[in-house]
């Protein structure tokens, strides 16, 4: 391997060749190709034969370190399915996590293994993975729901092309790694004892908490943790709060208590109550269970402060990253979060986290069967490697 | 020069060394620098120094193929200020057209001048060009105004990061150069004769035609063309009608004459009027003077059916693309438009035209000294070489 040399012949070719050869795509050809060797372009490989996109899958679950509880049930595992998309010899790494208490938004195993299935036999069709927004338009065509499955292709699709670009997509979206945020930790519902002691740990690797409230108990959490630190805490309430007066009485006590923002404060269906509390909250509030997609944006825009742009719910990257830029457009926050996902999906949404205002991704923290090492969390900051595409390596 | 062995060189690279290499900033600079040399990322030379970026301009008289008129004064040339941006011995050419009668809008060429002047003095700061929204963001804060000289140094900068990650913008941004549409050409104001004369001309070159109205002979032009063409015809009425019930009677009377659309039908500050017109009209109505930049748009929602994006006024691509996306998810059609520009600015528009509904990039058609080959008509269609950045050599 000779690295150098392959970026100084590049340079080169940049300074001299291509600006001679006046312009057209077959002059270009031409050019890259050489002494009248076979043509060079990205989509076009050695032997001149233009290569095909390549699906593969299986399931694979994840294994949670901690028994994860809701208000239903415990786990202890998460379905998922692991996906790779090969191209000219490069693969793209994507990834579906399912977690069962959103399986009626995201899919089951059985329907994103048959909704992979339909993409596998088609996606040969498209000859070239550069070609983004026909492809994964195509996809999210294939059926109304399907989000986990849609966004497993988006990724692999995004991490194969940016492997192409040889850039990771933060580079390519113009953005700064020095400026992702701190991810967010959660501290789960427990005895006070076991939160004084699992805080204290959090308190010295992550710079702020994420605390789930709306049940019973939720000043009685807040004041433990707050008697062990005053790191700044994030708040999501997961629709916990019925009633609007008692919602912004809470925000007021918990703008008293240092905390920082404020997720879904009240179910989706109450917007008018949500607009009525977010208009007089301290504090921002961010919209989760009432955001999936892009075109629910809009229609959010006068009842919360921001939105939680996950992966998984959105259909991938390219979503996303539109999501970010509408959200800015009509003066929004932004935060990013995530499902307990293998580095692989994390990594992907770490890619836009420098242009976001809070990050909650500590899934990959979570399990104990990773795949891959990608976005690491350094002193409690998001970090991204230079690696191209989502910038992952598998283990 | 040895590109295919480079192409292999990088393929195997991708394949191999990378994915070995457990994901750090460090380790994989130490892969790309191979046995002990100095780093060979993008952004570090052989030299182990980072490199620096340096802004040049100098003023370029446009010198136009044929006297242009509007209403109130006839010209033969174009101000416009010529840039580039050199780092690592790559260079990214950018431009900057200042047509007079809108001076006010775009900047003067002493008022881009100037600016470029701060520019060159503040862009050696930046120490890594692909980090184009922070660098951007600066230097929209150094002023209010000057969008012409800001697009300028857009446009460098998006030629030199193609350049780095090799590959044209409009696969950077997952477009299919196969969609971009025909641009339009514009047939002038003159004698029914001429006019006759000129169209017979155009309707061999171009799939559509572009008639400016909104004087007291907007019927008269329109039954001119229409007696030697059946070509599609884009309106713009340049805010001529300042009555909205005539407005209406004019698109009314249009669209029996299959014309396809209407670009800004009244004064801009008759905003109320547009959105009545919109809401009956049987053409799609265009934002131009309405709309400057991504600001803008979201109060443009119900007054228009769609924006009209040049990049003089919003201060370049990075800002045009997001205001593709914003418009997309308002539901808003897109158009792009130019001043009269080289090949450079017009290129540079034209990586974003796969997503349009309607393109009028005549711009460098009407200069009888540009100074780049690029984006080509080709039967009437928006053409864009595969090479990269804005896709622009140097003739």
């Amino acid at each position: 391997m000779n690295t150098i040399n392959d970026m100084q012949n590049r340079r080169d070719f940049l300074k001299t060749a291509a600006f001679a050869a006046l312009g057209s795509g077959v002059a270009i050809n031409s050019v890259l190709a050489g002494e009248g060797a076979a043509p060079a372009l990205f989509n076009i490989n050695k032997s001149g034969v233009t290569p095909k996109m390549k699906l593969r899958f299986f399931p694979y679950e994840l294994r949670l370190r901690h028994v994860f509880t809701v208000a239903a049930y415990s786990r202890t595992t998460t379905p998922d399915v692991q996906v790779e998309i090969e191209y000219d010899g490069i693969i793209g790494y994507g990834e579906a996590s399912m977690p069962p208490y959103l399986q009626h938004e995201l899919g089951t195993m059985d329907s994103v293994l048959a909704f992979l299935k339909k993409v596998q036999d088609v996606i040969g069709q498209f000859s070239d993975p550069f070609r983004l927004e026909d492809i994964l338009s195509y996809i999210d065509s294939l059926s109304a729901g399907d989000s986990a499955a849609k966004t497993a292709v988006d990724i692999a699709l995004h991490d194969l092309v940016g492997k192409l670009l040889q850039a990771p997509w933060y580079k390519i979206w113009g953005l700064d790694k020095e400026k992702a945020p701190s991810t967010t930790f959660t501290i789960g519902i427990d005895t006070p004892d076991v939160v004084r002691e699992k805080t204290k740990e959090c308190a010295g690797q992550f710079n702020i908490l994420k605390v789930k409230l709306g049940r019973d108990n939720d000043k009685e959490m807040i004041e433990t943790i707050r008697s062990v630190t005053d790191l700044p805490i994030a708040i999501d309430a997961n629709q916990g709060w019925k009633d609007k007066h008692y919602a912004l009485d809470m925000i007021h006590w918990l703008k008293e208590k240092d905390i920082v923002m404020i997720e879904q404060p009240m179910p989706k269906e109450q917007l008018d109550d949500i607009a009525w509390v977010t208009g007089q909250s301290p504090l921002p509030v961010f919209a989760d269970e009432s955001v999936q997609r892009l075109k629910d944006i809009v229609g959010l825009k006068d009842a919360f402060t921001g939105i939680n742009i996950k992966l998984m719910k959105c259909t991938g990257m390219r979503e996303a990253w539109k999501m970010v830029t509408l959200a800015r457009a009509l003066g929004m926050k932004v935060m990013v979060g995530c499902m307990t996902e293998t580095s692989c999906a994390i990594s992907a949404a770490a890619q836009f986290s420098p242009a976001v205002d809070f990050a909650d991704l500590d899934g990959s923290l979570l399990i104990a069967n990773d795949r891959f090492k990608g976005m690491e969390v350094v002193k409690g900051k998001i970090t991204l490697p230079d690696l191209p595409g989502i910038g992952v390596v598998k283990i």
